[in-house]
């Protein structure tokens, strides 16, 4: 049985003949279209080569770790030019991105093998403090997890702290029979190696299950 | 006769159990803090008498008109201390917190009696540029008209080029047998005389109209 419930709201008359309609929010784009355009940029970030051009104020205000790094008593207040090591230029236009617009550009290929590109994206999110990113990435993560990839995700989620995504790791490896599968790929064999202690979380929680 | 369509979508399994919930976005949030907080501002306006602090590229990001006062080729690029004529203290913040969270404070208390607010902060937007905010504060005018208000609502409409606000008015005065009652009104007689080429809006479109 499915109840509708209907509520059917008497609008003033002049609502139903001419209606003024605000348009969505465009603060992100108004701030996207200053770093498109490079205008008044303060700061440059070198990134393996490639240049990208941002506004400090802009970069302190969204991640902890860049207000530390432009404007904190350790950070260097007159840097223009900042080397970024270990990061690909891909994944650091996507922090920029976010952090102007709050979009992921990379994420918006569903059709596109990118489970890789969303764990750089955690890894970026996670140095530099942006935690709803590092949500986004933990969400698409957890709706692609595959048996053969359960394991190195699960590596990942206990190595950066991603407490929800490893609670789905391992809801989703002992689920369904699947743990037989899991052992035996790859990415186990990196997990038990490198986050041993993962693998007693794994244990603790088959033992409660009757699923396995 | 009501239908119901109804869609059900099979999640994967670890859907149902653990799913990570990613919050809305906190880029508003974000550039309010520090608003708030006023750190790192680098300009400062007097608005009778009240001091208010912001960052310079976040208003010129906001406000064309901003960008052109203070990055532009005929503004002043050093200034630090900038006087606001003709507003009030309470206007200039919540114009503010527009520009930094796409917020306006004073439409958030609905019992309160704030046409006069609202247009004020619609005569702030327009002087700043700020469409978004200008739309708002419209369409909280188009549902708050009366017989009493709706010809100097149609004066400031006219005024400040608001087209939607414009056509809601003349549509309302024209409803309903209202014209006779816009007519003994005390803001007719400031319309008649600030803009007279609007009675003629009106008539054309009464003569269009069976309504009145």
């Amino acid at each position: 049985m499915i109840e509708c419930a209907l509520t059917v709201i008497k609008e003033p008359l002049v609502e139903e003949t001419v209606k003024i309609r605000v348009p969505p929010s465009d603060l992100a784009d108004n701030l996207g279209k200053w770093l498109e355009t490079k205008e008044e940029t303060d700061v440059t970030f070198n990134v393996r080569g490639e240049t990208f051009h941002a506004h400090k104020i802009l970069l302190a205000m969204r991640s902890p770790v860049f207000k530390a790094q432009l404007y904190g008593p350790m950070g260097d207040r007159t840097a223009r030019n900042i080397t970024v090591e270990d990061m690909q230029p891909d994944v650091f236009k996507d922090l920029l991105d976010f952090i102007y617009c709050d979009k992921l550009p990379s994420l918006d290929n569903p059709d596109k093998e990118n489970d890789e590109m969303v764990k750089h994206l955690l890894v970026a999110a996670d140095r530099y403090a942006m935690e709803r990113m590092k949500m986004i990435c933990e969400a698409v993560l957890c709706k692609s997890l595959t048996v053969e990839t359960v394991a190195s995700t699960l590596a990942l989620a206990d190595q950066y702290h991603c407490s929800g995504l490893k609670d789905a790791c391992i809801e989703f490896a002992i689920s369904c029979n699947r743990m037989g599968g899991v052992v035996a790929s790859q990415g186990y064999v990196h997990l038990k190696r490198s986050c041993p202690a993962v693998l007693g979380d794994i244990l603790e929680r088959v033992t409660k299950s009757p699923k396995v």
